[in-house]
């Protein structure tokens, strides 16, 4: 196989949240699709090393911000590539808490949390499924795409993300 | 919830194709995204009213041709709207096929076969989960996005998809 193929799949860009008693965190994620419409039903697939992991295990909800074009690289940086085992993300971060209490972030384009209903482990990765249970616009713009956040904002790809490859595998 | 949010997810376009006996199909499909990459992992949604839900059942693969931005309107039609019920999508289609006998499209960017290690039932859906066992660059060009067939290439939304949602309803 050729591992190359694997990047011509197209990703958008999101913060995927969640808590865990009076904890909030949040990781970048792109592994985000729709799986049915009535009910609304989504999948991600979250590496299993991630504090945010063991919060969505813990809380059985999770919570998608979809991220704008303009969205700062310096962010994207703070929630992709340091652990909230080291830091509180969400410091000095303009967000809001859903019902339940999981943080989307304002400036991101809409918010989707979800109930976790079925997870399936993957070896290194957990697809989690859920039924959404709140989602609302925030903000007009467009989705930022994994490919527009490499090319157009020279982003880098964090070594728990389910498309990372170490160099000599390439 | 607002449906409206959901559209904000961003996909690719894929053909995904099986076979069953001495028979192939392919359908259009835009939930797909890598699980894990040691081994590269996929998961694909798929509607269980569409023929290839059938084929990859029985077969145990999958194979996903990536479409590049100028692959045909027409050919997607053929793919997306027909059934493979009532047609041989593959008729005046140039194609070729993986060693196991599943078919993608010459003028595609690459394919990507996958065995399948695993399923989840989630109502009108499932979700394929597949190694992948051979890949290969067959065109180089940009990959077409969910949001460059709506906006640019003027496309629609097939009544299996994931994200169909009948006009009442929005």
């Amino acid at each position: 196989m050729n591992f190359k193929t694997l990047e011509k799949i197209s990703y958008g860009m999101y913060i995927v949240s969640s808590k865990k008693n009076d904890k909030i965190n949040g990781q970048v994620a792109n592994s985000v699709f729709q799986i049915t419409s009535t009910p609304a039903k989504i999948a991600i697939s979250i590496n299993k090393n991630n504090l945010t992991h063991s919060f969505i295990e813990e809380s059985k909800l999770f919570c998608i911000s979809i991220l704008p074009t303009d969205f700062p690289l310096k962010l994207i940086g703070q929630f992709g590539f340091k652990s909230g085992k080291e830091i509180n993300k969400f410091e000095n971060i303009e967000y809001k808490l859903t019902k339940n209490g999981l943080p989307y972030l304002k400036n991101s384009l809409v918010f989707i949390e979800c109930k976790v209903i079925n997870f399936v482990s993957e070896g290194t990765h957990t697809i989690f499924i859920g039924e959404v249970i709140e989602s609302d616009i925030l903000n007009i713009g467009e989705p930022m795409t994994y490919s527009y956040y490499h090319e157009i904002k020279g982003g880098g790809v964090s070594k728990n993300a389910p498309h990372y490859i170490e160099k000599e595998e390439k």
